[in-house]
């Protein structure tokens, strides 16, 4: 397929060659920022309205809403160059309400948008293993479903309806963060009472309350070992979403809000750069207490 | 060995009988509220005291600090009773500060004290599949083995310092309530921005939001199945536990409170009884939204 590619970043870079390397033709906008590899894999093109000009599906990458409203429909974007018949799927995280928005914009050019959001990160990027979650019509989900495959593993349609591949993608961060919560207030607590934190951990995995943070994050959290990683500046986009979501569905969702301030005191501290798992560093501040006896 | 059993409610009476069935001779005080099959299985006598000073070990397995207090050093109690070189475990969940009180004051007797709880509830109880948390010194941790092994199966030595299972067990109860906060806020957010929770909870499992929670509970609330299982009025309990403990360990635990706060809510509508996941309802509550579709 003729497949065009907007959003060639650390995650972008290594869909796309694997898209390529699918047998694919790829199709880029220039930039100064795209690497010889790049380069050497695609067509390159004047902008994004000559990508979809030249593309029978667009795939978007970007960092956030007004990035993905940009590339569509600002000047000499997609929406400029869109052919009718064509396919739009962005595989950006953003907010899943602008999501329907967009939607119906690029519908009315008679083209099909897919919200296809991803979590597995750079590893799962390059590896194509990447967990991808998709919103949008059951025609346009199976003409893409190869894309996909090229790209990841674990793929759901979750909804016919756009939106609801993003809206997916906001209750993973929501619950990834809340089980950080959970990890981060019970180990702290469990040291501070004068228990050895590792080995509370090792008692409840297996037990109801183990789980994949438990299992990944708390292990980061007794080492104190907060390279990214999932970047704490990046999850605090994700519960933006979340928490402007809920507004405008007139939804309280309080824990997700204590989450968000517990990422902004981190960031408050400089550590908007570490993983995310050092939100137990927000708890350990309030506790003025290192589990790791390092405190010195 | 010669087993003092106290608290032969819904959990503790099949515990004692696994024990009876492993072999050992069970002593019991005197209640109107004794089953036949305890009666039947055990030597009656009359009070704490009378226990005490019949068996090597006393094991309690009642509702709350207060309970455990009595029953060890009230009038009449195990304390009148210990003869030196005994050895007391408490089963129950209680405070892990009172927990190193008790100790004390039964170390000063020539006893040995263990702290055990356990997680699993009434089916693991009967099954003699429990989670047992154990804190105490080593020599009395070897000693009460052959015990746990009878009524439990992961049995772990948290730390030889009094507190430490007490401790543990609270830690997995705030991990659990702060786990079904997280799959309540992330479901109902998705039911209310129009995607279909339970594929949105079968896209999330396996990856970096999986857990026990999500796997189990999420199930209930999806079914909107709320017959215990745990019931709210218990975890209530032992959040309150996190919470005092907190306080007098000068520790911040914002999420614990609002997980607590979310159980008021469930109890302030009539649900103390109901199974903790229904913990949803406070937030589907907040979104006057039923995730159910039976709103009606």
């Amino acid at each position: 397929m003729r497949i065009g590619f907007i959003g060639l970043g650390i995650m972008g870079r290594p869909m796309a060659l694997n898209l390529k390397n699918a047998g694919h033709t790829l199709i880029v906008p220039d930039r100064a920022s795209l690497t010889e590899e790049i380069r050497g894999a695609a067509e390159v093109v004047a902008d994004a309205k000559s990508v979809a000009a030249k593309a029978e599906v667009v795939i978007l990458m970007v960092p956030d809403t007004p990035d993905v409203e940009g590339v569509l429909f600002g000047p000499g974007g997609v929406a400029e160059g869109l052919q009718s018949g064509s396919l739009v799927i962005d595989m950006s995280s953003i907010s899943p309400i602008a999501t329907k928005d967009f939607a119906k914009r690029i519908n009315a050019k008679g083209c099909d948008y897919l919200d296809a959001p991803v979590s597995g990160g750079e590893v799962g990027a390059k590896q194509a293993t990447l967990t991808i979650m998709v919103g949008g019509p059951d025609a346009a989900f199976a003409r893409a479903k190869p894309l996909f495959e090229a790209m990841g593993k674990n793929i759901t349609h979750v909804g016919a309806e756009n939106g609801a591949g993003q809206t997916c993608k906001v209750a993973n961060q929501i619950i990834v963060a809340l089980n950080l919560q959970a990890v981060s207030e019970a180990l702290v607590f469990a040291a501070r009472a004068g228990a050895d934190p590792a080995k509370v951990r090792q008692a409840l995995m297996g037990g109801f309350a183990s789980s994949r943070i438990l299992e990944v994050h708390a292990e980061r959290m007794l080492k104190g070992t907060f390279n990214p990683g999932f970047r704490i500046r990046l999850h605090q986009k994700d519960l933006n979403l979340a928490l402007g979501a809920a507004k405008e569905l007139n939804l309280s969702l309080p824990n997700t809000a204590i989450a968000q301030q517990m990422f902004a005191s981190c960031a408050a501290h400089g550590g908007a750069d570490l993983d995310h798992s050092a939100m137990v560093l927000a708890i350990e501040g309030l506790a003025n207490f290192s589990m790791r006896g390092d405190k010195a």
